[in-house]
């Protein structure tokens, strides 16, 4: 295998997503103006409509199969103190994912959706499942966890590469299976510090900024992460000083795959794998809370039209989330203050955009309904 | 029947309504934070399970029985020309209501919520049936219609009174029929005119920041709407002139009732009854869009301590609705630019809290998962 193989193979894949269907996105606005209720009265869950319409490149796209997959990995970075617990938890969790009892379990049941558990970067053994089931942990292991950003990368390029790729074969894979959308969703103890290190990377914004208690941590812990990731990124700037790859700094898959090879994870990369396999397959893509926030930002470093794939869920209470979403384009529709993870968050969006969806099927137009239509003022509000 | 018989009534159950049970409350706290999930990380959704622990006074309450309960009314304030639509679009709806193809019925069926759609004051005959089913008009008409609030009170009194306890009756049958949640919902053309007015009365607040432009107004209609609150608010501080009830600003069943049925309408009126019939009987009331905010606003003057019964749904686009909910001290999950009402809102964050609820139940503890119990550090954030 040369040292470029995944590298290549990737950017051969992310250089074919093109834009979503906008003749379908115009053709799913007409319907929901004919429907018998004040225009635009469903808000946000009419555009997500008419942007789920876009990305199927169907008007009378389904949501009927929907799937959560949990990207699971472990983080050198933990070696700093910047969690409250250690990195076996990961794998508990993961384990506790296959018996229907963790968080993420219950809210995909409740939402009508299946979870998939991928180990993409445990320090554990190694699983002997490689069928994408759910019930079972899907075997995907690129490395047992990252190394510590705040002293090296957190994995090479190719293994950056070679996550990415396996989020593109399980969208595939999905898709191929009749999944109609994907949430995101990630379990890694730790896994707030790298993604703060690449949201302050990417936006430019000071790392006290972009970094958040995570899972809960004290005052003292707490500065002891801001220093953490300041320090990561202090060390990528270094290793990279002078790289060619920094010209392009706004869309670059090389970029994308620098940043993230450097400072991010292996469920980071795997999720956003996940984005640009669930593109190619044109399937939309629910966004949970920070960390998959991180991912697709660098998602989107690395492919232009990357949002247009992608919808929102939630708020959650890490500080720089809404500036990811903002700096997306995205409007998520829950703020519940939640920080869960896991995908949890995707799974209560999924759920509402499902019923935003079951309005524009089922309910009678205007003409149905024997009511004058509405009239549609820009009031520039 | 005296001319204060309805109102006497109406009195002695709204003096009967207490606080809620805050040891039931600490139970559900108690509970949460030994799940295996970081502490509080469920946000909101722990905040909402823990007053509907304290207003059941059952941590171990249930949300598998849902109802929406839509109070259907019309509007004299429509001949001053403040809506696109005609009154006879109310009575049009609701009968659709009856035929499961309105938007609440999408929504509430999505929530697996029954829809109950009550006649309180719809210009139109009156209906035959006065049993409290789905799929038939519930028949509680107190008039065909409201005074125009510009030129005279939407009601007297009595009238008010009476709207308000056929709410009580009805949340109190369906508490005796096993309902455990209430969802808020209404229909009636013209009724943000009324709320918008309620609302800057009640919170002191000038018109044109009270008022909206409903389901769609162009600016010349916009503007006569806001002149439309004015005068109304203005007609009623004149007849209301030295009026004893006034002294007590806060809270007064009294000032409460003359401010509904001055400025009031049927279905605002039947929506506070709900509200009241819900506490008597412990039922948590989801509250919907701005229309439903300002008649539980009223709810609160004259029940002190209202908003302990009551859990907000969404922001809608309405631009006094957040000041109605800060006011309230209730915090919306939903905030996705709705503006169907009908009790649509209500119904997706039914759907919500339940989820909220599913996780509250069936996840295990940490004890449970073999993790160690994560610590909770106050951060003043």
């Amino acid at each position: 295998m040369g040292d470029t193989e995944y590298k290549n193979r990737l950017f051969s894949m992310t250089d074919m997503i093109g834009p979503t269907d906008k003749e379908a996105a115009a053709l799913a606005r007409a319907r929901w103006d004919s429907l018998g209720k004040p225009l635009r009265s469903f808000g946000k869950l009419e555009d997500a409509v008419i942007q789920m319409a876009a990305i199927t490149g169907d008007p009378q796209f389904s949501l009927d199969r929907r799937a959560i997959v949990v990207m699971c990995g472990d983080h050198g970075v933990t070696a700093e103190g910047v969690t409250q617990t250690g990195s076996d938890v990961t794998r508990t969790v993961a384990e506790n994912m296959t018996r229907g009892r963790a968080s993420i379990n219950i809210m995909a049941k409740e939402a009508g959706a299946d979870v998939f558990v991928v180990d993409i970067g445990m320090d554990c053994p190694t699983y002997e499942n490689t069928d994408i089931v759910t019930g079972k942990i899907i075997s995907r292991k690129v490395a047992r966890g990252t190394g510590d950003i705040a002293k090296e990368p957190a994995m090479t390029q190719e293994q950056c590469a070679q996550a990415m790729l396996a989020g593109i074969e399980i969208a595939t894979k999905l898709a191929a299976a009749d999944y109609n959308v994907i949430g995101l969703g990630e379990m890694g103890i730790g896994n707030t510090t790298p993604s703060s290190a690449l949201v302050s990377t990417v936006l430019d914004l000071p790392p006290i900024e972009c970094t958040g208690r995570g899972a809960g941590l004290s005052d003292e812990d707490y500065k002891r992460k801001v220093m953490t990731v300041s320090k990561a990124i202090a060390r990528y700037w270094k290793a990279t000083e002078g790289s060619e790859i920094r010209k392009d700094r706004h869309y670059s898959a090389q970029l994308g795959l620098e940043v993230m090879a450097q400072l991010g994870g292996y469920e980071l990369a795997g999720m956003a794998g996940l984005c640009f396999g669930a593109a190619l397959n044109r399937v939309p893509v629910i966004v949970d809370g920070f960390i998959s926030q991180a991912a697709v930002l660098i998602a989107r470093l690395m492919v232009q039209v990357m949002p247009e794939y992608l919808l929102a869920s939630h708020n959650s209470a890490e500080p720089a989330g809404r500036k990811v979403l903002s700096a997306l384009g995205l409007h998520p529709v829950i703020d519940a203050g939640m920080f869960c993870g896991e995908g949890t968050g995707a799974a209560a969006a999924m759920q509402l955009y499902a019923m935003g969806l079951a309005e524009y099927i089922h309910m009678g137009t205007f003409h149905d309904i024997q009511v004058e239509q509405y009239k549609l003022y820009d009031h520039n509000q």
